[in-house]
């Protein structure tokens, strides 16, 4: 069988775009490995989803998925490894060595945590590295933590350890600090969380678990020790492509680039919407709305190309 | 005083710019006569906004509208009629003679209904004309009525009215009719409501109310009556724009012209968002969207701009 839309991933743009081909008719498959994207990482309430004036990232994903599962749709949970157009037919191939074939696809597998890349981090991944500080904050009651990286995911990762870790330093490697105001009052009002500028993180050390960090502080051009059981990153993401490399252009944060009115990638039938797009702003509705205005142009695209 | 920003209208682009203005502690305005857009104007309850099932069109806008008001920004319930910009600085003119000056500007005043211009529709407006079946359906009890419009909204203003009309025609001047399958069905399954195609409309007629049409079958080239009591204008939109002449540039729709990444027009500090921009789709979620990635937009054109 030959699907109409194939949609890769489940986050704000994955689940909108889902919903919106089903009720377009669109015979449609969604592939995503998990249901969230940037929702499940949100560390504090998602205050900014427009009708939910305070709801937790779960919340709002089962509010998501629970809307999409209404609707018909086939929904394959798996990864996808690669995809190929061959013959004006995409074939999309999954971890679980499935194949899919479909006339569009839209990728919307949002983005993955940037590493560190410092020594100590691979070894102590779950033993006191954390990726996703809305998983594992509860892990550290009473406990010594960083955050590495002081932009609004930082600070926010902060905030919620706060309710958990006795002290909570984030160093951010520049002199300044990128955070929100309204978010860096909120780290204020904690009275627990120390901010340090000019930090530059050289290693993660421990025996079994983590027990320090190194840092060079920039303006003494010297390194600092500090003791902490927690190192939660919050440097950033990088999108999730690697398996499409070759039918798309991607801008110099390895994003795909896309015609902002309609999604379209430079391969035809193959679109991107949501955090993994080149779309500047990284926000639940934004992405949400990518996935919407997607989907019309694959309905365009079809009707077009007279398989409607 | 000098605001950061005003935000011109209360749909779904509005609200979600006025949020997101409050949250990035932008001392903001928005200026609106009434508040929800196209949510206003939704005939059938809404199931295509993520996060809600299934919703009606007035309790999403009370949902919108709460999360709005819950943050620090002022609102002025008025109409914007003018948008100057004198010295850098944006002098907003209102109804209710009163002006405001911001840094920078959002439009996002949406779309009006567009009007049959036929004879006869002017002098019934209010007495059988009606341009928002979810606010006049109840008026029709047990009567036969028109919806003027093949496309979804007449489709979803012709399944509102079977709840209460008797019957129900949907005339489309086309010989195809162009609302999505799924409508189509729901449409068929009342079991009220028959779709004349070819038919141009000609003359709405009555005395003290409305109680007849009469349309041009395009095949036949013959004119032909309807006995009804009520007209419903379901012919699309028009953007709201007429303040704002002169600022920035139109397309052959009369949407305002944007920047699809950022929502610049071609004046500086001036941006619009949502479906008085000719952004292609017109959707809540798409709106919301918008009205979201034009706030960052702004908060970096005000840093840029040595003003933050």
């Amino acid at each position: 069988m030959v699907y109409d839309l194939i949609v890769v991933g489940g986050g704000p743009a994955g689940i909108t775009a889902g919903i919106y081909a089903a009720r377009q008719k669109l015979n449609a498959l969604l592939i995503t490995k998990n249901f969230g994207g940037q929702m499940a990482r949100k560390a504090v309430a998602i205050e900014n989803y427009p009708g939910f004036e305070k709801i937790s990232g779960l919340e709002l994903i089962q509010k998501f998925k629970s809307h999409l599962k209404k609707q018909k749709i086939d929904i394959e949970e798996a990864t996808v490894s690669k995809i190929k157009k061959i013959g004006g037919i995409f074939s999309v191939s999954t971890g679980n060595k499935k194949q899919f074939k479909s006339k569009t696809v839209i990728i919307s597998s949002g983005s993955d945590p940037r590493p560190l890349e410092v020594p100590g981090e691979k070894k102590f991944i779950g033993k006191g590295v954390s990726y996703c500080t809305a998983c594992d904050a509860p892990f550290y009651v009473g406990k010594d933590v960083a955050v590495i990286g002081g932009g609004n995911a930082g600070f926010e990762a902060a905030i919620a350890l706060s309710s958990w870790s006795k002290k909570i330093y984030i160093l951010e490697h520049n002199s300044k600090i990128r955070a929100d105001e309204i978010i860096q009052e909120k780290v204020k009002a904690t009275g627990k969380i120390e901010i340090i500028t000019d930090a530059v993180l050289k290693k993660i050390q421990g025996e079994n678990f983590v027990n320090s960090l190194i840092y060079q502080d920039n303006k003494l051009k010297k390194n600092k020790t500090l003791k902490i059981e927690g190192v939660f990153v919050e440097i950033g993401s990088q999108p999730a492509t690697s398996f499409v490399k070759g039918l798309v252009d991607f801008n110099e944060k390895d994003e795909i680039v896309v015609n902002p009115k309609t999604g379209e990638t430079k391969t035809k039938g193959l679109f991107a919407a949501g955090d993994v797009s080149d779309i500047i702003y990284k926000q639940i509705v934004i992405a949400a709305g990518e996935g919407a205005k997607t989907v019309f142009s694959i309905s365009n695209y079809l009707q077009k190309n007279g398989w409607d």
